[in-house]
């Protein structure tokens, strides 16, 4: 079974290369919780299930112009790990729509039989 | 009472001007817990209490000839936040003396009440 390490590090790898959706399918449980620091104008804080996280990945990217990126770690700890991510991004709807932004945060993954069970994203609204 | 990112945010500000020992001394709760991803050789992982966070903070100043580091977030989420800490120092004393290393980790902070009341750190030992 993978090490948390080894976890965040394939994470952190497939961000890289623009492969969210592959990262999902591969590294994420079916039971998987995603919790947002804050509900959104279409998105409750907290998403449950492999299927709905799919449904929220696809319309993030649908949503956004992705200009550049940076996503740093992964730090461990226990069964728990830390990644940052920075976007440079143009939104194509919603309230912000045209309107580039850069989104800094950071998110707490924890792991369980090798597998990701749920991840915390961490960020402030200026 | 200061949010949690208003906390977040003076400890990061002390903590880039080198005043860790202000930030304990004016940010920490008295039954502040701190726990490192893994025991040191003289240092558990789990410590509890101001004195002993205190303790350990003068250890690792005398310890740590300190060249340079970026201290970045707070990203805060609820009643926690994360900082991301990189330093580049030499060792004075222990296994690694004389040896310079960059560190690189996160830390997840929890506040109550407008203190910190436990602090978590996060990293990955090649």
């Amino acid at each position: 079974m993978p090490s948390t390490y080894e976890v965040g590090k394939k994470l952190v790898d497939l961000c890289r290369q623009g492969k969210h959706m592959e990262a999902i399918t591969t590294l994420y449980a079916n039971n998987i919780v995603a919790i947002e620091a804050m509900a959104g104008p279409n998105m409750p804080a907290r998403v449950e299930g492999i299927d709905a996280i799919k449904k929220k990945a696809e319309w993030w990217e649908r949503s956004h112009e992705i200009h550049g990126g940076n996503v740093d770690g992964p730090w461990p700890h226990g069964d728990r790990f830390i990644v940052r991510f920075t976007y440079d991004v143009t939104a194509k709807e919603g309230p912000m729509a045209g309107k580039r932004m850069n989104l800094d945060e950071a998110a707490l993954y924890t792991v369980k039989d090798g597998k990701i069970v749920q991840e915390e994203f961490f960020y402030h609204m200026g």
